[in-house]
């Protein structure tokens, strides 16, 4: 276990590859079902919903519905259920993307314009409730009520998330809880009921499917906070998005949460200024990432985001003996060791 | 059926009282849960959502919920499921009316400000995306798939007629034909459904289901039809909203499509300027008001409402005969009068 608390002492350098070339055939059944579901006599929605989920992105969250449906079946017709929940899993991610960038008033996400920039706050608004339905609509066709329910609560979670991360927005001495209860709303529910119901939906007993469900929650979590670290560290073309987002918007994240920990007094005078009344002037996105680099945020909140990963690899360790599921533990480790490398 | 395809002609005022009394038992019920469901450890959910719940109205969408099922059923226990349904649509029309208010820009809903401008749109957004999950959450609960998928394929539509709503905006030469199924997907799809769902989950047989679907759908048209026209011909203070919302929003409803079949070329300009190319002047609300008096459209739109009103009646009249529901389907015929009564 020691080489899982602390994923990259083996020097390997880890890679999203060896899963998604396990997943291959089910995430193109999971594509087209996209493209097929997001169809309507509406022209604008397919045209909204076309822009931003044929943009890409990793389809993480459906990913991980198929790896909990392989977990639970290698049977690829066993595995259909799953497909239309993966399905509704994008399009529940899908809805909560174009609702943010209204709210975040975003007009790049990906590297390329978003939805609200190109049709309108309004357009993205009933764009993302058509998707929120639909997604509602191909769940009720697996038949499984109680899947159902689970993604119906994460879906409140998620909002519930946005709105915590709204109250704690401009406010610099944000409790590190506090971070970590929104990003676990907003993000890491989602990883893991996705995860949790395709391997439910596929007849996993509960072992997998609980395992599941934390392997996708320590993942989520991760995931979220990789992003926001990277969010200060990287250039706007790297990360598809315009640099320094969430220090323009005020957004309280774990690298500036332990910055304000270690501050001094005239670090907090900065920070009060900036995040907290949105006094910003030239330079001070340099000026912010100096701090961060003096207090060496940025490694030490991907240090927690590894932490988080180490506990998606316990979670999912033991069903790397089965003979039949070795290879998809191996690689849904290397995904979650990936998820938390510097450089992706 | 004379008295019912020209219900008015028997020269009483009609009334919507006979209904809510025979519901109001269960409507208590329905009011309980609403507040007990909107909760949320984030206080400014069941804040925002109260300031918009709270302030009333008439709670029509529920109400046929249940009248759906004190048709199917006269043990009031047998009703449960109905009430938590009931819940979740007035959440699904409360999610749209949130939505609704920051897409118009609205700032007075119901005679009081509007979540979003009190809250922010931001706040509406989110609020909105979490009644819209809690429904789901509470439609879970019933253990009825099949009503559910009823309710997911009515909200994708809601989301689709608001969408055409959009894409018509500012188009004065809009066909009727494109109207009424603007008016039938936003409006009178969740009418449907909730009254069809309502006798559904409480056990109703395949007749008794589909007559109030028929009920539900027939009566939201003539009730949009209404709102409408009375939009353009009451004051602000009695609508509980701004006076000539639609004509400064440049909505297309029917008493301008009406007015737009019968203009002269002189006419058709001033609906040109104003709705088509929002350019407005001093006193042109007076003047949209004259010319729609010119033509006679308000009360036109009046008597098209009637003639759904018609229908609604003609739907559930059969149900009149069963001594157990007679006096509910004679509250329903009442409320279905009421809808398209002037002074409504």
């Amino acid at each position: 276990m020691a080489a899982l608390t602390a994923p990259h002492n083996d020097g390997s350098a880890p890679s999203l590859s060896p899963l998604i070339d396990l997943l291959a055939a089910d995430m193109a059944r999971v594509n087209e079902t996209i493209i097929d579901r997001m169809g309507s006599d509406v022209p604008l929605i397919p045209q909204l919903a076309g822009h931003l989920i044929g943009a890409g992105g990793k389809r993480m969250r459906p990913m991980m519905t198929i790896a909990g449906a392989m977990l639970a079946s290698a049977d690829a017709d066993a595995r259909d259920a799953a497909i239309k929940l993966a399905t509704a899993v994008e399009f529940i991610h899908s809805a909560t993307l174009l609702h943010d960038d209204v709210i975040d008033e975003s007009d790049l996400r990906r590297g390329r314009d978003t939805a609200n920039a190109l049709w309108g706050n309004d357009a993205s608004v009933l764009v993302g409730d058509f998707l929120f339905a639909r997604a509602f609509e191909l769940m009720v066709e697996t038949g499984n009520i109680e899947v159902l329910g689970q993604l119906a609560a994460a879906s409140a979670r998620i909002t519930e998330g946005e709105i915590k991360q709204m109250e704690i927005t401009g406010a610099p001495d944000t409790p590190l809880d506090a971070y970590l209860e929104v990003i676990s709303a907003k993000t890491a529910v989602l990883f893991a009921a996705a995860a949790g119901t395709g391997a439910a939906v596929t007849g996993a007993d509960k072992a997998r499917s609980d395992a599941m469900y934390s392997y996708g929650m320590e993942l989520g979590m991760a995931f979220q906070i990789m992003d926001d670290a990277l969010d200060y560290s990287v250039d706007a073309a790297s990360m598809g998005k315009n640099a320094g987002d969430d220090f323009i918007d005020q957004k309280i994240t774990l690298p500036v949460i332990l910055a304000w920990q270690d501050a001094s007094n005239e670090e907090r005078g900065f920070w009060q200024r900036t995040l907290g009344e949105a006094d910003f002037r030239d330079g001070d996105l340099d000026t912010a990432q100096a701090i961060l680099t003096r207090h060496d945020t940025i490694a030490r909140s991907i240090a927690v985001a590894r932490d988080y990963v180490a506990r998606a690899c316990e979670a999912i360790a033991p069903f790397g003996d089965d003979r039949q599921t070795a290879a998809l533990v191996s690689a849904l480790i290397d995904a979650a060791r990936f998820a938390a490398h510097r450089d992706s």
